[in-house]
């Protein structure tokens, strides 16, 4: 954001909140995106877009981190298995809405930053996973305070987070929230147990 | 495929495979695919391209099959662990390959088969999977003929090639192959003890 621009709450922050609903309207109807339609669907000028995302490449990157980019709140229910139950039932939620997935979509086709790319750009891609890495690290961290034994964050990304992703980007039929969201959570809490547990999954 | 083109080993094959490698190499290049440019990187009329495959979805589709839809061999080592660990250090490899996962990026943005869709079409992002589950099929089947508890097909999916697929497809950071291999298997095939090995992962 560019000084000039930078006045929160004022006419720059509804002109950036018009261009990122744009983006993710686009997105979901299913439009290619480029710069003069986001701006004729914001009913902003297309200079001002340019000027203030450079391309569209931008443009999707900062919209993917206002979007999924908020590591807020993460669920506090006393246990490691509650926590990632409610926050797994979230994602699940949040990875099924049609304008998330879409994003994610673009996201995924646009793929990670080019070795090229100004020093401090993050690709869509990785801002769509900023957001769900800190508050798994939150999630884990709790529970180490806690005294549980808790999953590392690369496990948790692993094994809740990709099979999520996985299945909302490729279109697998998703089983009920509950049964997929207890059975990652089973699995990544108490490896053993599910294992020997019939699988509602399988 | 028409019958008037379905001679194999004839002008048409050789038509479809200069088609299906014009889409791996623009994608890879990160060009927008259109039949037009298809066509011309392929060297044949983009009438036959339209009339062949009808529209870029379609044609994606078809590549995606021919790249990803084999489910020929899958290893046989004699055991549940050996025959993953070799399976899915080749999906790591695949992944890794630029015109693989170009093609993967594609058919992620192009999405699930629309409702609309005509019977028996099938979606990009399918064909990118089908092979791959019947081979975890097979793997998970010749594990149960030996006599070897074996995880279900689902749980191979989501803990192994979603991992894989979704480390790629985001750009992540991917550790050594026979670290996430080794982790990743270990943990299907036994995850109590893997939970209580230390995590070069995390």
């Amino acid at each position: 954001m560019t000084p000039t621009m930078a006045r929160p709450g004022g006419r720059s922050a509804k002109v950036t909140a018009a261009v990122h609903r744009a983006v993710v309207e686009l997105l979901a109807e299913g439009d290619p995106l480029t710069i003069p339609q986001v701006a004729a669907r914001a009913g902003v000028n297309a200079t001002s877009v340019y000027r203030r995302w450079g391309d569209v490449g931008a443009l999707l990157a900062d919209t993917a981190l206002v979007r999924f980019g908020t590591s807020g709140d993460v669920p506090d229910t006393g246990s490691l298995r509650g926590d990632l139950h409610a926050w797994g039932t979230a994602l699940v939620a949040e990875a099924a809405r049609p304008e998330e997935l879409a994003l994610l979509r673009a996201a995924v086709a646009a793929g990670p930053a080019d070795p090229g790319a100004p020093a401090g750009f993050e690709s869509a891609c990785s801002a769509c996973l900023v957001g769900r890495s800190t508050q798994a690290e939150a999630i884990v961290a709790a529970a180490a305070r806690r005294g549980e034994e808790a999953p590392t964050t690369t496990r948790v990304l692993d094994h809740l987070v990709a099979p999520v992703y996985f299945r909302a980007l490729f279109g697998l039929p998703a089983p009920s929230v509950d049964v997929l969201v207890e059975l990652l959570v089973e699995r990544l809490v108490a490896p053993a147990t599910a294992q020997a547990a019939p699988s509602a999954l399988g």
